[in-house]
Protein backbone atom coordinates (compact mmCIF):
# COMPACT_ATOMS: atom_id res chain seq x y z
CA UNK A 1 0.00 0.00 0.00
CA UNK A 2 1.14 3.67 -0.89
CA UNK A 3 -0.15 6.45 -0.34
CA UNK A 4 0.54 10.30 -0.83
CA UNK A 5 0.02 13.47 1.76
CA UNK A 6 0.33 17.04 1.60
CA UNK A 7 1.46 19.67 4.36
CA UNK A 8 1.81 23.26 3.96
CA UNK A 9 2.53 25.86 6.66
CA UNK A 10 3.06 29.72 7.56
CA UNK A 11 4.96 31.44 9.62
CA UNK A 12 5.31 35.38 10.00
CA UNK A 13 8.71 36.64 10.35
CA UNK A 14 9.20 37.93 14.01
CA UNK A 15 12.76 39.56 13.77
CA UNK A 16 12.99 39.41 17.72
CA UNK A 17 13.08 35.37 17.60
CA UNK A 18 16.62 33.27 16.25
CA UNK A 19 15.70 31.49 12.94
CA UNK A 20 15.09 27.90 13.15
CA UNK A 21 14.32 26.40 9.71
CA UNK A 22 14.61 22.40 8.53
CA UNK A 23 16.28 21.98 11.88
CA UNK A 24 19.31 24.09 11.57
CA UNK A 25 19.94 27.39 13.51
CA UNK A 26 20.57 30.29 11.29
CA UNK A 27 22.22 32.87 13.57
CA UNK A 28 21.78 36.77 12.40
CA UNK A 29 19.05 35.81 10.24
CA UNK A 30 15.15 36.57 11.50
CA UNK A 31 13.13 34.18 13.32
CA UNK A 32 10.17 32.75 12.49
CA UNK A 33 6.61 33.54 14.83
CA UNK A 34 5.40 30.86 16.60
CA UNK A 35 4.49 28.70 19.82
CA UNK A 36 7.26 26.32 19.43
CA UNK A 37 10.28 27.64 17.24
CA UNK A 38 8.70 28.32 14.40
CA UNK A 39 10.16 26.17 11.92
CA UNK A 40 8.03 25.74 9.43
CA UNK A 41 9.52 23.27 7.26
CA UNK A 42 9.49 20.34 10.06
CA UNK A 43 5.57 21.96 10.43
CA UNK A 44 4.57 21.20 6.73
CA UNK A 45 6.50 17.52 6.78
CA UNK A 46 4.57 17.02 10.21
CA UNK A 47 1.29 17.46 8.09
CA UNK A 48 2.26 15.43 4.79
CA UNK A 49 3.35 12.80 7.17
CA UNK A 50 -0.02 12.19 8.95
CA UNK A 51 -2.61 13.31 6.40
CA UNK A 52 -1.00 10.57 4.19
CA UNK A 53 -1.48 8.31 6.75
CA UNK A 54 -5.06 9.88 7.73
CA UNK A 55 -3.77 10.05 11.41
CA UNK A 56 -4.98 13.57 11.89
CA UNK A 57 -2.89 17.02 11.61
CA UNK A 58 -0.11 18.46 13.64
CA UNK A 59 -2.84 20.83 15.64
CA UNK A 60 -4.03 16.96 16.76
CA UNK A 61 -0.62 16.08 17.82
CA UNK A 62 1.12 18.88 19.29
CA UNK A 63 -1.00 21.18 22.15
CA UNK A 64 -0.95 24.50 20.94
CA UNK A 65 -1.30 25.95 23.79
CA UNK A 66 0.50 23.44 25.67
CA UNK A 67 3.44 24.85 27.95
CA UNK A 68 5.23 21.99 26.94
CA UNK A 69 5.72 22.98 23.11
CA UNK A 70 6.38 26.22 24.32
CA UNK A 71 9.37 27.83 22.06
CA UNK A 72 10.22 23.12 21.85
CA UNK A 73 12.45 22.26 19.10
CA UNK A 74 9.84 20.97 16.20
CA UNK A 75 11.96 18.48 14.87
CA UNK A 76 10.42 16.57 18.18
CA UNK A 77 6.84 16.98 16.28
CA UNK A 78 8.33 14.74 13.45
CA UNK A 79 9.23 11.99 15.43
CA UNK A 80 6.14 11.83 17.38
CA UNK A 81 4.90 12.08 13.73
CA UNK A 82 6.75 9.29 12.60
CA UNK A 83 5.98 7.10 15.97
CA UNK A 84 2.33 7.24 15.03
CA UNK A 85 3.01 6.27 11.62
CA UNK A 86 5.14 3.10 12.72
CA UNK A 87 2.34 2.21 15.02
CA UNK A 88 0.11 2.03 12.69
CA UNK A 89 2.52 0.35 10.13
CA UNK A 90 3.45 3.10 8.13
CA UNK A 91 6.84 4.05 6.89
CA UNK A 92 7.89 7.08 5.17
CA UNK A 93 9.44 6.58 1.16
CA UNK A 94 10.46 10.19 0.86
CA UNK A 95 9.42 13.46 1.31
CA UNK A 96 9.88 16.69 -0.86
CA UNK A 97 9.55 19.89 0.35
CA UNK A 98 9.45 23.42 -1.08
CA UNK A 99 10.41 26.26 0.76
CA UNK A 100 8.71 29.53 -0.43
CA UNK A 101 10.27 32.84 0.52
CA UNK A 102 12.87 35.82 0.83
CA UNK A 103 15.16 34.75 3.29
CA UNK A 104 16.83 32.87 4.68
CA UNK A 105 19.44 32.56 1.61
CA UNK A 106 18.56 28.30 1.20
CA UNK A 107 20.68 27.49 -1.38
CA UNK A 108 24.23 27.30 1.13
CA UNK A 109 23.09 25.07 3.48
CA UNK A 110 20.56 23.06 1.24
CA UNK A 111 23.03 19.50 1.63
CA UNK A 112 23.60 20.06 5.00
CA UNK A 113 19.82 20.84 5.86
CA UNK A 114 18.92 17.93 3.74
CA UNK A 115 21.12 15.67 5.87
CA UNK A 116 19.87 16.72 8.77
CA UNK A 117 16.02 16.15 8.32
CA UNK A 118 16.58 12.58 5.90
CA UNK A 119 18.47 10.95 9.32
CA UNK A 120 15.49 12.86 11.44
CA UNK A 121 12.94 11.15 8.50
CA UNK A 122 14.59 7.79 8.07
CA UNK A 123 13.82 8.29 4.35
CA UNK A 124 15.16 11.09 1.54
CA UNK A 125 13.89 14.33 2.35
CA UNK A 126 14.03 16.76 -0.51
CA UNK A 127 14.65 20.76 0.07
CA UNK A 128 14.00 23.33 -2.24
CA UNK A 129 13.68 27.34 -2.16
CA UNK A 130 12.22 29.33 -4.37
CA UNK A 131 11.09 33.26 -4.19
CA UNK A 132 7.79 34.53 -5.36
CA UNK A 133 9.26 37.65 -7.53
CA UNK A 134 8.37 39.69 -5.19
CA UNK A 135 4.81 39.07 -5.33
CA UNK A 136 2.79 38.18 -2.46
CA UNK A 137 3.31 37.90 1.18
CA UNK A 138 6.40 36.02 0.40
CA UNK A 139 7.71 38.35 -2.28
CA UNK A 140 6.66 41.43 0.67
CA UNK A 141 9.67 39.61 2.93
CA UNK A 142 6.82 39.02 5.37
CA UNK A 143 7.01 35.78 6.24
CA UNK A 144 8.11 31.79 4.72
CA UNK A 145 5.56 29.49 3.07
CA UNK A 146 6.34 25.54 2.69
CA UNK A 147 4.77 23.04 0.86
CA UNK A 148 5.24 19.51 1.81
CA UNK A 149 4.28 16.43 -0.08
CA UNK A 150 5.32 12.71 1.00
CA UNK A 151 4.97 9.34 0.20
CA UNK A 152 4.41 6.66 2.53
CA UNK A 153 4.39 2.78 2.22
CA UNK A 154 2.81 -0.39 4.36
CA UNK A 155 3.40 -3.80 4.57
CA UNK B 1 0.36 1.74 -13.03
CA UNK B 2 0.19 4.87 -9.96
CA UNK B 3 0.05 8.47 -10.68
CA UNK B 4 -0.19 11.36 -8.76
CA UNK B 5 -2.62 14.50 -9.04
CA UNK B 6 -2.66 18.09 -8.20
CA UNK B 7 -5.55 20.36 -7.54
CA UNK B 8 -5.56 23.58 -6.56
CA UNK B 9 -8.96 26.04 -5.39
CA UNK B 10 -9.78 29.27 -4.12
CA UNK B 11 -13.31 31.14 -3.44
CA UNK B 12 -13.78 34.41 -2.02
CA UNK B 13 -16.22 34.50 1.46
CA UNK B 14 -19.88 35.99 0.52
CA UNK B 15 -21.57 36.15 3.62
CA UNK B 16 -24.29 36.39 2.45
CA UNK B 17 -24.53 32.61 1.07
CA UNK B 18 -24.49 29.96 3.74
CA UNK B 19 -21.38 28.30 4.05
CA UNK B 20 -20.86 24.49 2.43
CA UNK B 21 -17.37 23.04 2.33
CA UNK B 22 -16.16 19.27 2.21
CA UNK B 23 -19.24 18.36 1.65
CA UNK B 24 -20.93 19.84 4.94
CA UNK B 25 -23.39 22.65 5.82
CA UNK B 26 -22.14 24.90 8.12
CA UNK B 27 -24.83 27.07 9.49
CA UNK B 28 -23.27 30.43 11.04
CA UNK B 29 -20.89 30.61 8.91
CA UNK B 30 -19.51 33.17 6.29
CA UNK B 31 -20.23 31.20 2.74
CA UNK B 32 -18.06 30.59 -0.11
CA UNK B 33 -18.59 32.60 -3.67
CA UNK B 34 -19.05 30.57 -6.93
CA UNK B 35 -21.41 29.60 -9.53
CA UNK B 36 -21.68 26.36 -7.51
CA UNK B 37 -22.05 26.19 -3.87
CA UNK B 38 -18.16 27.21 -4.04
CA UNK B 39 -16.92 23.68 -1.95
CA UNK B 40 -13.61 24.57 -2.74
CA UNK B 41 -12.71 21.31 -1.15
CA UNK B 42 -14.49 19.22 -3.69
CA UNK B 43 -13.51 21.00 -6.24
CA UNK B 44 -9.67 20.77 -5.62
CA UNK B 45 -10.13 16.94 -5.11
CA UNK B 46 -11.90 16.51 -8.15
CA UNK B 47 -9.39 18.40 -10.12
CA UNK B 48 -6.45 16.63 -8.39
CA UNK B 49 -8.22 13.36 -9.41
CA UNK B 50 -8.48 14.49 -13.53
CA UNK B 51 -5.37 15.87 -13.27
CA UNK B 52 -3.88 12.54 -11.73
CA UNK B 53 -5.54 10.50 -15.41
CA UNK B 54 -5.07 13.29 -17.46
CA UNK B 55 -8.56 13.59 -18.03
CA UNK B 56 -8.71 17.22 -17.96
CA UNK B 57 -9.99 19.29 -15.23
CA UNK B 58 -13.23 20.43 -13.67
CA UNK B 59 -13.90 23.30 -16.05
CA UNK B 60 -14.25 20.46 -18.39
CA UNK B 61 -16.43 18.83 -16.54
CA UNK B 62 -18.99 21.16 -15.74
CA UNK B 63 -19.87 24.25 -17.61
CA UNK B 64 -19.26 27.46 -15.27
CA UNK B 65 -22.04 29.08 -16.53
CA UNK B 66 -24.04 26.16 -17.23
CA UNK B 67 -27.72 26.59 -15.33
CA UNK B 68 -27.82 23.01 -14.09
CA UNK B 69 -24.92 23.64 -12.05
CA UNK B 70 -25.75 26.61 -10.53
CA UNK B 71 -26.02 26.48 -6.75
CA UNK B 72 -25.43 22.68 -7.27
CA UNK B 73 -23.90 20.42 -5.01
CA UNK B 74 -19.97 19.85 -5.92
CA UNK B 75 -20.09 16.41 -4.35
CA UNK B 76 -21.95 15.76 -7.48
CA UNK B 77 -19.00 17.09 -9.46
CA UNK B 78 -16.76 14.56 -7.53
CA UNK B 79 -19.14 11.32 -8.52
CA UNK B 80 -19.13 13.14 -12.35
CA UNK B 81 -14.79 12.63 -11.85
CA UNK B 82 -15.05 9.44 -10.30
CA UNK B 83 -17.12 8.32 -13.25
CA UNK B 84 -14.56 9.32 -15.59
CA UNK B 85 -11.77 7.71 -13.76
CA UNK B 86 -13.38 4.31 -14.10
CA UNK B 87 -14.50 4.45 -17.34
CA UNK B 88 -10.59 4.37 -18.44
CA UNK B 89 -9.62 2.20 -15.87
CA UNK B 90 -8.31 4.12 -13.10
CA UNK B 91 -9.42 4.24 -8.78
CA UNK B 92 -8.57 6.35 -6.16
CA UNK B 93 -5.72 5.05 -3.83
CA UNK B 94 -6.05 8.55 -1.26
CA UNK B 95 -6.41 11.66 -1.33
CA UNK B 96 -4.68 14.84 0.97
CA UNK B 97 -5.83 17.86 1.03
CA UNK B 98 -5.12 21.01 2.87
CA UNK B 99 -7.54 23.48 3.64
CA UNK B 100 -5.97 27.56 4.12
CA UNK B 101 -7.83 29.77 6.10
CA UNK B 102 -9.40 31.52 8.87
CA UNK B 103 -12.36 30.22 9.00
CA UNK B 104 -14.23 27.86 9.77
CA UNK B 105 -12.75 26.80 12.51
CA UNK B 106 -12.48 23.01 10.78
CA UNK B 107 -10.81 20.64 13.81
CA UNK B 108 -14.04 19.78 15.48
CA UNK B 109 -15.86 18.69 12.25
CA UNK B 110 -12.94 17.11 10.80
CA UNK B 111 -13.54 13.37 11.25
CA UNK B 112 -17.37 13.88 10.23
CA UNK B 113 -15.87 15.62 6.76
CA UNK B 114 -13.02 13.15 6.49
CA UNK B 115 -15.94 10.21 7.00
CA UNK B 116 -18.32 12.05 4.52
CA UNK B 117 -15.20 12.48 1.90
CA UNK B 118 -13.69 9.39 2.06
CA UNK B 119 -17.13 7.15 1.33
CA UNK B 120 -17.75 9.81 -1.63
CA UNK B 121 -14.22 8.81 -2.93
CA UNK B 122 -14.40 5.59 -1.81
CA UNK B 123 -10.71 5.76 -0.39
CA UNK B 124 -9.32 7.65 2.32
CA UNK B 125 -9.72 11.32 2.14
CA UNK B 126 -7.21 13.00 4.87
CA UNK B 127 -9.05 16.66 5.61
CA UNK B 128 -6.78 18.85 7.51
CA UNK B 129 -6.50 22.58 8.02
CA UNK B 130 -3.75 25.85 8.51
CA UNK B 131 -3.90 29.46 8.79
CA UNK B 132 -1.58 31.68 7.35
CA UNK B 133 -0.31 33.81 10.63
CA UNK B 134 -2.44 36.63 9.31
CA UNK B 135 -0.53 37.24 5.64
CA UNK B 136 -2.09 37.01 2.50
CA UNK B 137 -5.47 37.02 1.41
CA UNK B 138 -6.17 33.89 3.47
CA UNK B 139 -4.88 35.43 6.46
CA UNK B 140 -7.01 39.23 6.24
CA UNK B 141 -9.88 36.78 5.76
CA UNK B 142 -10.58 37.22 2.35
CA UNK B 143 -11.31 33.79 1.17
CA UNK B 144 -9.74 30.29 1.59
CA UNK B 145 -7.62 28.06 -0.56
CA UNK B 146 -7.38 24.43 -0.38
CA UNK B 147 -4.41 22.37 -2.15
CA UNK B 148 -5.42 18.50 -2.83
CA UNK B 149 -2.89 15.94 -3.37
CA UNK B 150 -4.43 12.51 -4.70
CA UNK B 151 -2.59 9.06 -6.44
CA UNK B 152 -4.87 6.54 -8.22
CA UNK B 153 -4.19 3.56 -9.89
CA UNK B 154 -5.13 1.17 -12.83
CA UNK B 155 -5.17 -2.36 -13.34
CA UNK C 1 11.35 2.72 -5.87
CA UNK C 2 8.78 5.11 -6.38
CA UNK C 3 9.35 8.79 -5.17
CA UNK C 4 7.32 11.83 -5.64
CA UNK C 5 8.53 15.65 -5.82
CA UNK C 6 7.19 19.27 -5.94
CA UNK C 7 8.07 22.38 -7.73
CA UNK C 8 6.50 25.67 -7.18
CA UNK C 9 7.56 28.75 -9.03
CA UNK C 10 6.41 32.23 -9.30
CA UNK C 11 6.79 34.81 -12.15
CA UNK C 12 5.57 38.25 -12.18
CA UNK C 13 4.05 39.55 -15.73
CA UNK C 14 6.43 41.55 -17.66
CA UNK C 15 4.14 43.36 -20.50
CA UNK C 16 7.45 44.21 -22.71
CA UNK C 17 8.01 40.30 -22.99
CA UNK C 18 6.84 37.47 -25.30
CA UNK C 19 4.96 34.80 -23.70
CA UNK C 20 5.97 31.50 -22.94
CA UNK C 21 4.59 28.81 -20.77
CA UNK C 22 3.79 25.71 -21.06
CA UNK C 23 6.46 25.22 -24.09
CA UNK C 24 4.24 27.25 -26.40
CA UNK C 25 4.37 30.81 -27.69
CA UNK C 26 1.27 32.84 -26.97
CA UNK C 27 1.16 35.68 -29.21
CA UNK C 28 -0.75 38.87 -27.66
CA UNK C 29 -0.69 37.90 -24.11
CA UNK C 30 1.43 39.67 -21.47
CA UNK C 31 4.76 37.91 -20.82
CA UNK C 32 6.58 36.69 -17.39
CA UNK C 33 9.36 38.59 -16.33
CA UNK C 34 12.54 36.33 -15.97
CA UNK C 35 16.05 35.64 -16.66
CA UNK C 36 15.80 32.78 -19.11
CA UNK C 37 12.10 32.90 -21.11
CA UNK C 38 9.94 33.14 -17.69
CA UNK C 39 8.09 29.89 -18.15
CA UNK C 40 7.06 29.15 -15.17
CA UNK C 41 5.86 25.72 -15.99
CA UNK C 42 8.97 24.28 -17.47
CA UNK C 43 10.42 25.97 -13.48
CA UNK C 44 7.86 23.90 -11.77
CA UNK C 45 8.26 20.91 -13.95
CA UNK C 46 11.93 20.61 -13.28
CA UNK C 47 12.04 21.41 -9.55
CA UNK C 48 9.19 18.53 -9.11
CA UNK C 49 11.64 16.44 -11.20
CA UNK C 50 14.89 17.19 -9.61
CA UNK C 51 13.48 17.14 -5.65
CA UNK C 52 11.71 13.71 -6.36
CA UNK C 53 15.12 12.37 -7.24
CA UNK C 54 17.18 14.07 -4.74
CA UNK C 55 19.42 16.30 -7.02
CA UNK C 56 18.66 19.68 -5.74
CA UNK C 57 16.74 22.62 -7.77
CA UNK C 58 16.73 24.63 -10.92
CA UNK C 59 18.85 27.01 -9.25
CA UNK C 60 21.80 24.29 -9.01
CA UNK C 61 21.44 22.96 -13.08
CA UNK C 62 21.35 26.70 -14.42
CA UNK C 63 23.29 29.66 -13.49
CA UNK C 64 20.75 32.33 -13.12
CA UNK C 65 22.96 34.71 -13.85
CA UNK C 66 24.69 32.89 -16.76
CA UNK C 67 25.02 34.74 -19.74
CA UNK C 68 24.34 31.03 -21.72
CA UNK C 69 20.90 30.82 -20.25
CA UNK C 70 19.71 34.54 -20.53
CA UNK C 71 15.92 34.22 -22.56
CA UNK C 72 17.17 30.57 -22.72
CA UNK C 73 13.93 28.10 -23.29
CA UNK C 74 12.82 26.79 -20.71
CA UNK C 75 12.43 23.45 -21.82
CA UNK C 76 15.88 22.73 -22.51
CA UNK C 77 16.04 23.12 -18.66
CA UNK C 78 13.50 19.98 -18.63
CA UNK C 79 15.67 18.00 -20.80
CA UNK C 80 18.48 18.81 -18.53
CA UNK C 81 16.76 17.76 -15.65
CA UNK C 82 15.59 14.43 -17.02
CA UNK C 83 19.18 14.00 -18.23
CA UNK C 84 20.30 14.00 -14.73
CA UNK C 85 17.82 11.73 -13.48
CA UNK C 86 18.44 9.13 -16.05
CA UNK C 87 22.01 9.36 -14.75
CA UNK C 88 20.67 7.99 -11.59
CA UNK C 89 18.30 5.21 -13.06
CA UNK C 90 15.37 7.71 -12.46
CA UNK C 91 12.39 8.33 -14.70
CA UNK C 92 9.08 9.73 -15.21
CA UNK C 93 5.69 7.99 -14.51
CA UNK C 94 3.47 11.25 -14.39
CA UNK C 95 3.55 15.06 -13.53
CA UNK C 96 0.67 16.76 -12.26
CA UNK C 97 0.67 20.87 -12.93
CA UNK C 98 -1.48 23.20 -11.90
CA UNK C 99 -1.42 26.82 -12.98
CA UNK C 100 -2.28 29.94 -11.03
CA UNK C 101 -3.40 33.05 -12.45
CA UNK C 102 -5.54 35.26 -14.71
CA UNK C 103 -3.90 34.95 -17.98
CA UNK C 104 -3.32 33.86 -20.27
CA UNK C 105 -7.03 31.70 -20.44
CA UNK C 106 -5.25 27.97 -20.69
CA UNK C 107 -8.16 25.75 -21.77
CA UNK C 108 -7.95 26.66 -25.19
CA UNK C 109 -4.39 25.20 -25.50
CA UNK C 110 -4.48 23.06 -22.88
CA UNK C 111 -4.47 19.85 -24.95
CA UNK C 112 -1.79 21.32 -27.83
CA UNK C 113 0.15 22.68 -24.17
CA UNK C 114 -0.02 18.79 -22.84
CA UNK C 115 0.87 17.11 -26.11
CA UNK C 116 3.79 19.18 -25.92
CA UNK C 117 5.05 19.07 -22.34
CA UNK C 118 4.04 15.16 -22.53
CA UNK C 119 6.30 14.74 -25.67
CA UNK C 120 9.25 16.51 -23.70
CA UNK C 121 8.89 14.76 -20.13
CA UNK C 122 8.38 11.41 -21.79
CA UNK C 123 5.36 10.62 -19.99
CA UNK C 124 1.72 12.14 -19.27
CA UNK C 125 2.13 15.73 -18.18
CA UNK C 126 -1.35 16.79 -16.75
CA UNK C 127 -1.95 20.91 -17.62
CA UNK C 128 -4.79 22.71 -15.66
CA UNK C 129 -5.39 26.21 -14.91
CA UNK C 130 -7.19 27.99 -11.90
CA UNK C 131 -7.86 31.81 -11.15
CA UNK C 132 -7.97 32.94 -7.63
CA UNK C 133 -11.33 34.64 -7.33
CA UNK C 134 -9.54 37.92 -7.89
CA UNK C 135 -7.45 37.34 -4.25
CA UNK C 136 -4.17 37.84 -3.60
CA UNK C 137 -1.42 38.98 -6.40
CA UNK C 138 -2.57 36.01 -9.07
CA UNK C 139 -6.03 37.72 -8.44
CA UNK C 140 -4.70 41.11 -8.96
CA UNK C 141 -3.27 40.04 -12.15
CA UNK C 142 0.00 40.59 -10.91
CA UNK C 143 1.64 37.21 -11.69
CA UNK C 144 1.53 33.55 -12.25
CA UNK C 145 2.22 30.97 -9.72
CA UNK C 146 2.32 27.38 -11.48
CA UNK C 147 2.90 24.00 -8.70
CA UNK C 148 3.93 20.77 -10.10
CA UNK C 149 3.61 17.00 -8.55
CA UNK C 150 6.10 14.32 -9.93
CA UNK C 151 5.70 10.73 -9.65
CA UNK C 152 9.43 9.04 -10.49
CA UNK C 153 10.47 5.62 -10.43
CA UNK C 154 13.42 3.52 -10.49
CA UNK C 155 14.31 0.09 -11.78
Amino acid sequence: MIRVGTGFDVHAYDPAAPLRLAGLDWPGEPGLAGHSDGDAVCHAIVDALLSAAGLGDIGGLVGVDDPDTKDAASTGFITAALKRLAEHGWQPSNVSVQIIGERPKFAPRRNEAQRVMSELVGAPVSLGATTTDHLGFTGRGEGVAVIATALITQG
